[in-house]
């Protein structure tokens, strides 16, 4: 089947790939409708690495996708043939000490796609285990159903941060992430979310839902102390992953409030510990997310949480690598590029 | 000063009372605007105790109030005269064992208006602790504020729940009390909740609710099957304190799942333990509220709950014997009842 | 093999039976090496049945178990063969939703030894998932090995309770399981643990660990109120599964405190749900366990936890019916036996 | 009365002092008994200030005490003359926001003993708030009883982890706040507590506790992979502050375990923070403590935790000052000195 295929760093080809599909007694096979376009997809694209992870060989791009259900395996009971599906692109052994905690998402032994040396879904079908893959109800369409996974990671992040009913959370960031922070804050029991950043664009696009107020950096304080009362805000989302932002993270917060880490800054950064424990606050972190596909369609399905207006453009498939340059560009009012098959 | 006084069971009078009124260096003294019309206030009216708070001698009923402040102490500093504002009926000992774990609702010695013998607030001016007497912003009416109350026990509910964003409730009863509860899930947190009740005019009434939706009792299962692909919801709120509800308490819930238990059954009630634990439930209880009020302030200042659609009718202070009356009725169709003062 | 077999309610034999052991490529074969007698086996021996679970065909008993491992799957890594291991008898689907949440004890799918129809562990070899079996440290013997499940048990009570360090505990029963709860709330984090029952026998087994105080249950009430200056306790574990105790299940709690339900009584039961609120206590169910091996074993190989003085009597397994006959007596100093495989 | 007064940086006196001592209906009279020294007394001794707080003024040192109630307070019914009790340092507003939320430690109102400007309580007599005064059990000695307030950190440390029963800590540091959280955790539930610090001789007094083993830094990487068969620690504290620990933080924790910062350093530090995220662990952070005192007292009445070991010497009132150089000696086998009144 024709894939695409990040040959090594730079380099895109829309070319045949020869990928083991035999289906296993737990399996599905989907044919791919829409697959969105993840940071990371462009990461490796235009660095051929994350952190540890290297690209050294040819690797099937795509990990956010939606599609129907084409085969079932002998043991699947749960899905049909025909059905509109959703897919974790990770995958863990289910006996793993992490797994039987709940914890799947921290297995070492995951395999995820598009993370080297295991192949994405940018291709016309995939094999997939059956207990990763989730039914849209109709009222889901296929590009919100690609827009799951990006939500499991705001869902994962609202989700750690125990917000309580009434909540008002801060999100410093207001990138693809970032949006999906503050709209799982928001419909997760936040009273209000403020979201920050530099690129005003950003701000616009995110401040126009209901709910939540986007304002520019150098309105923050005066914007908290004036809702809050001078008390903080519950929750600060970090998703910035920027040292100056982290430098800074407690001055926003409640005493007893709470940080959520989303961001990823590439090196150890300088953190305040002691402002920290001033408040005391409680620090989470987020590693990709478990158990947030059913929250996530459930949040869709009633309506609660629309993510159209997040979707800017949608390329065919034939046109992937002009959709991979244009992500690459990374113009201001661009949230999420997807991709669907014929 | 004139006050609606419950001589005794069956017997209200508007006349005037000689209350104490001296202002304490932390209190304010508060114009009253608003007052709801409680269940416990009626239950006063109609049977002369609740369980063992017995009405031995006249007392001033109401304890739902929003007005405006007219004076404060002298160590009073978050406070104005004029500020808008709604009061938590019930001040407890600040430096009680309860208190001290943030649990001041449940400290022994806490002083709540309108319960034997303490006097309550329907009358024109009362004298507050400061400390749970809370501003409103100017997006919240008078009429909202003497809501926040009764918002604030829902908010308990689901503050017990420990809602995580996405879940499913099913609330069982759709009562003032019941109605609240929902409402504050979906607020909290919830992707979806579902009411029952056997009353359809209550149904009809928090069904009209984006993200509620009501069923009869004999379509719940259908539904939650459905909504739930079989799984169950993963917080069920018992608002009717009725028997025959509460033996079915674990029917609809989750593996892992949560009850709470809102409503009060005068008497002890069979609960089958065993169908909980096969679940292995957990089961919270709630008692009235502790800092819940400025979620509650938040959540209407946002716009995200509007409790305006259940104040069913207005009373001028002079007419509130009929204003009870008309809550004696209950007829199926009122929500709350309020009350206005000159 | 030869195997101990339940006939029939009331009838056991030790006689041959044909099994399968096939082993998989994730499991184990285990010699077993001692097995301990549960009050769920007794029960299907008297009554042939536990709720609706009914022995319609000859079954298998034993579940707590210790042995060697004598082979590996092809895919099992961290047990080899001669390892000493212990073994969780219920093994769930791991793909399902419930285990995917680490609650695969509540996962509908699990099977689990001698609940019909699935056979027990009373013969000399079985074949078990490799994931479900747990590696002894040379400190903990055989015997302690198979004091791990009911053990287990105790800690899945103690770990919901989510013990705060230096709660005051009150355990309601002291038989076998009220002592594994009472001795795992004193290991996870309690200063101080109160058990009451009407066997004095019972109370002065386990009055003589220390931290533990065994009371009549006529001295309850001074007891807590001198330890907590009134205050009550600070968790409560039921493990009588009494009606009469059920009603009184708030009495000794502190406000804000929580019950967890370990006894299983057959029928639904009166509960006074108002004095459960009005202390707004929680109210946790326990299940089986999940993740507890692990725990269990670290404290008895710490030195923490020693059940050894709770091992009555042991016999040999050509006298295991004797060994139930003795478990039938119920004498009031008896509380686990166990029996040996050759 | 004579209190030990810093003057300045660097220099003490004993020497009369005019402190008003007015009883206020809710206060306690103490006759002081015993008096611990503190990292932080030392520290103002030794820098005339710890961050924001400068002593600006002669100041009277120490805030670890147990003493003798002489006096009580109109309103006060809890504590009579003749209690023997210790003292809480730390008074909040207690109607304020964080007090009303149970977290009065981070309350911005609290006045706490010996810093800057308040006086602590190296003195004969103070007058302190009944609702912070802890009665002594007899089996509580005033030595113990002047430790209650270091051990509480340890506590508070503790009780944030959220230890479940069965986890394996890790506690980087064997100063006396690090021992405190190691005795915290041990009894607050862990199986087992690994301690590390390059002082060997702290790391022979600590590891002399049953539970608690002692290993050199260089050993700790080997120590854990070997208790945890690879998995890695539930829960790791941070007791150094040093930033060369704080840089591996991640490196000894399991995947999705607890970090608690309770090392407090100077400046900024680098974290390493997608380590923490790639493991997905919570981290907590603690200041001072709240709701800890009941706690750490009914550990030492119930004899689960014994402190008197890690009393290194005790010194008579007239020889505070000798008592003062002696801990700026910070000899490698002390752990705490005591000052006794008489």
């Amino acid at each position: 089947m024709t894939a695409l295929v990040l040959e090594e760093r730079g380099r895109l080809s829309l070319r045949p790939v020869d990928l083991p599909d035999a289906l296993g007694p737990a399996d599905v096979r989907i044919a791919i409708h829409t697959v969105g376009i993840c940071g990371s997809d462009v990461h490796y694209y235009t660095h051929g690495k994350i952190g540890p992870f290297v690209v050294h060989a040819p690797m099937v791009l795509g990990h956010e996708a939606s599609g129907v259900v084409t085969e079932v395996g002998a043991t699947v009971t749960d899905l049909s043939v025909g059905d509109r599906v959703c897919m974790e692109p990770g995958v863990p052994d289910p006996n793993s000490r992490a797994a039987k905690l709940g914890l799947y998402n921290v297995d070492p032994a995951v395999t995820f796609w598009a993370t080297p040396p295991v192949h994405g879904c940018l291709r016309p079908t995939v094999v997939h285990s059956a207990a990763y893959t989730y039914r849209l109800p109709d009222a889901v369409s296929f590009a919100q159903g690609a827009m799951v996974e990006p939500f499991a990671i705001g869902l994962q992040a609202a989700t750690r941060a125990r917000i309580q009913p009434g909540d008002v959370a801060l999100v410093l960031g207001a990138g693809p992430i970032g949006m999906m922070v503050a709209l799982a804050a928001l419909a997760g029991g936040c009273a209000r979310v403020i979201v920050t950043d530099r690129m005003l664009p950003k701000l616009d696009i995110i401040g126009a839902y209901d709910g939540i107020v986007a304002v520019p950096p150098d309105a923050v304080a005066d914007h908290v102390a004036d809702v809050t009362q001078g008390w903080g805000v519950d929750v600060v989302f970090e998703a910035t992953g920027a040292a100056a932002v982290i430098a800074g993270l407690a001055t926003h917060a409640r005493p007893g409030g709470t940080v959520v880490l989303v961001g990823m800054p590439v090196d150890p950064v300088p953190v305040d510990i002691v402002s920290l424990q001033a408040k005391e606050l409680r620090i989470e972190t987020v590693f990709r997310y478990a158990n947030m596909y059913p929250r996530a369609i459930a949040l869709m399905a009633s309506g609660k949480v629309d993510l159209t207006p997040l979707i800017t453009a949608t390329f065919p498939f034939a046109q992937s690598i002009a959709a991979f340059d244009r992500a690459v560009e990374a113009r201001p009012s661009d949230v999420k590029l997807q991709i669907t098959l014929p």
